[in-house]
């Protein structure tokens, strides 16, 4: 039996009205950390509900997945949204989905951004500081799960936020320990036994190869698996191999917080 | 110099985008509590904010004003959503709106239903008891504020939720305390001086006459002011000097939440 | 080889943004014609031109699907909306999908209306005269396809618009030719040698046994395909199967609009 | 009397379901074009309908505005979309007015487009190849309305659309005949004498001095009138008074198709 645990996390709730994005219920079988749209991208209060409700049937812990205001988009294209606009939005987001989760008895445990609203808080400084300041603002015990010594990472700990660092096992990354840009060549890695590889290295020595050679610190906490690209239940199946081929279990980086907090209104 | 108080109510924070609906600044001039659009049927987290912020620097108590997520029929027409969907929906507004203004250090004051949820929550006993339960598992110290006699009312009463009665001055009563519905002959009392007998009379004796000549209590502690209706800039003058006249003052039920209540993370 | 021919049609291009509701390439392999969202309940620009695509690719006839403006709710459920919405509604979606489809040199062939507004068409016969009254004024060389006996059958006969009677073989009939609705019991068909059996006799008979048993003449010149409801491939291959078995090709029921009409700036 | 006319063309029918953006009614006396939003980013089939019916009654010429999809944000921020994706918004959106236009028996005469995009289809040549592109393939009859000298006005000549030059009387030109940016100094003219002064020189000698002096040709048929910025009534006061007494008089530059165009479907 193992004592070293790993968090497994994934975009769930994308759904909206009638429309499903994702296999969640599959999903949630699989990882122990959630990242649930807040009807802004994607999701609306009845399937914000039921993810959080399958979410804790499981033990998965449930955070909040803000992004940009556009569902047409899918929150998968900038938004020109002042820096006021976008603390805004996020206060707006994380406060309909900690009201849904208060409701039935959970307990938020950390939150994200999704998209392109995510690839701006890696990479602007004044986003990521805004952003990562409206979590902050609306709960400080939130974690944020996230890509490490990115802006957005090192925002989460200059205010003193717990940052979990996130891995994504089949990106390759920049001696600076960003993501290649998709459109690069090798920005996305195919190969599953390179995938495996690269598991076991960041589990292990908590290190990553970068493109150019390079080798970099990445303290993880978490691996993300993606929910609805092509391939994405493949990928899952072999990273939670790669978990296991590791010697590690899977655990959610918050897993008593819903238990041992009192929910909002518990005092009054 | 009066010692009687009444407050004034009124819809606000209406707009959408570049769009707005009343003339806000004015009406905050001259109401005391103020039912602020949560996103659904209008507003958005730029105007939520906004109209916080106005209140806040005008002493007007804010309120969450929930409506139908219906922005193309602005909230006036029923939407079949099923007991629990009315649930979450009120739940997420709620929780936009209190997030906003927790950010800012305003907490809101009390929580009422627009356009036809706001007429099926009187109407309804089951409606109205998911609605006020909605309110109340949010947050128990938000005050209804609605029509006295009414299912919400009741649910109100019942559930513990303080209830602040209002008033509609140009609006003619059923004998059981309900609205006539604006089809109808005299629905709509458009002389000014039956309006402010009809103030004087509620305010000094509790009562006001039905469209049938019958005399009912109608324990009131608001009247609503209408933001957006033709006329509406009228009739506020004329209720705000009916009320002067009958020797009151304009105060929120609620003028002192904001100081003596700490924000949700204060003591975290 | 046969000689005789049916059309079989489904509710195609029922996805907005990044979601998907059908799987639509593998429903255009087996269907003759296509009822395609036109951007209210869903569908975006991109989807109908996709869909058009698809559909002519394989000779599939392209019709127009109108719905609720109601993505939220899909159009299944009713939105309170006077004639004359409903009639500028259903302009707008007509024209926004026939210039798409002009645009890529298709011709629309056909339109029907989706979810609770179609049912109202079938059963309202001032909204069924507003509605069809739409589509004649839009294009009088549209066809309706829907349920025969209904008032929107009958204001098709009478506006002058061609008929094309359709049939749901899996769904049981009352004796005035209305569909039981689907809370009663003994609505939809389950036993697979019945659907197989109805199919034949409305092929063969151009009747159908209601579900009291009164046999009623039904002229039916296509079968409805279920896109998205659980088990509709399993029904799809059936149906097909059993029209097949019964002797009778898949054609649609207008093949060659799209070759002998010009597009609509031709002459200009 | 005078023998000679000018057009003057304004943004209308910017409304959404209750909201409303200019006092349309009082444009419509003032202005002989008019450029209506197709639903995007404003505008809907009721609010459509209604300006085409409010700009029939005065003779006013109703054209086509196109804008991106983007009501929260009134199609003013550029949303990234491809050329595709520009090209279907385009015809589906034009599709979508002339529905609602033939079915009331008018003729749109013009089109163009609104904001963001407006502003990306002056300086951007692939994108005003595609967005000429759409409306020619949707209605070669349509005039283009838009600034001379930009990359739309330069398609709309490639392509063989009309084009009527429409001049900003308030706004400040570069050498190049582009406006300068809204943020720049001495981008707004504010002066009413200045003003004056620029329309009787655009409408005489049909030139415009430039912000550095230069003396630019800048052939108009149109004047442009905001409808909805601060101080638009005044503004769009002196500019009537200005072509007044310039001797100008004001007419449509498409008075009379209208009436000696058929509609759609008349001959069918």
């Amino acid at each position: 039996m193992t004592d070293r645990f790993i968090d497994l996390n994934s975009d769930l709730g994308e759904g909206y009205g009638a429309w499903r994005m994702a296999d969640d219920p599959a999903m949630l079988e699989i990882v122990s950390s959630a990242n649930i749209a807040c009807g802004a991208h994607a999701g609306d209060p009845v399937v914000m509900a039921e993810t959080l409700a399958l979410a804790a049937a499981r033990g998965v812990s449930p955070g909040a997945h803000v992004g940009y205001p556009d569902r047409a988009g899918f929150g998968r294209r900038p938004v020109q949204m002042s820096l006021q606009e976008l603390e805004l939005h996020t206060l707006a987001q994380l406060g309909a989905l900690a009201a849904l989760a208060d409701a039935a008895g959970h307990r938020l445990t950390h939150a994200n951004f999704h998209g392109a609203l995510g690839n701006l808080s890696f990479a602007d400084a004044d986003v990521a500081r805004v952003l990562i300041g409206a979590i902050r603002q609306f709960d400080r015990d939130l974690a944020f799960v996230g890509l490490p010594h990115t802006e957005a990472a090192m925002q989460a700990e200059r205010q003193g936020l717990r940052l979990v660092g996130s891995f994504l096992a089949d990106r390759a990354y920049t001696p600076q320990a960003r993501l290649v840009a998709r459109g690069q060549p090798g920005a996305v890695i195919h190969d599953a036994s390179t995938v495996a590889a690269r598991i076991r290295r960041v589990l292990t020595e908590g290190t990553v190869q970068a493109i150019d050679g390079t080798v970099i610190a990445l303290p993880v906490e978490s691996i993300l698996i993606h929910s609805d690209t092509p391939g994405a239940p493949a990928l899952a199946a072999l990273i939670r191999d790669s978990v296991a081929a590791a010697g590690f279990g899977v655990r959610s980086f918050a897993p008593s917080r819903g238990s041992d907090i009192p929910p909002r209104n518990a005092g009054a």
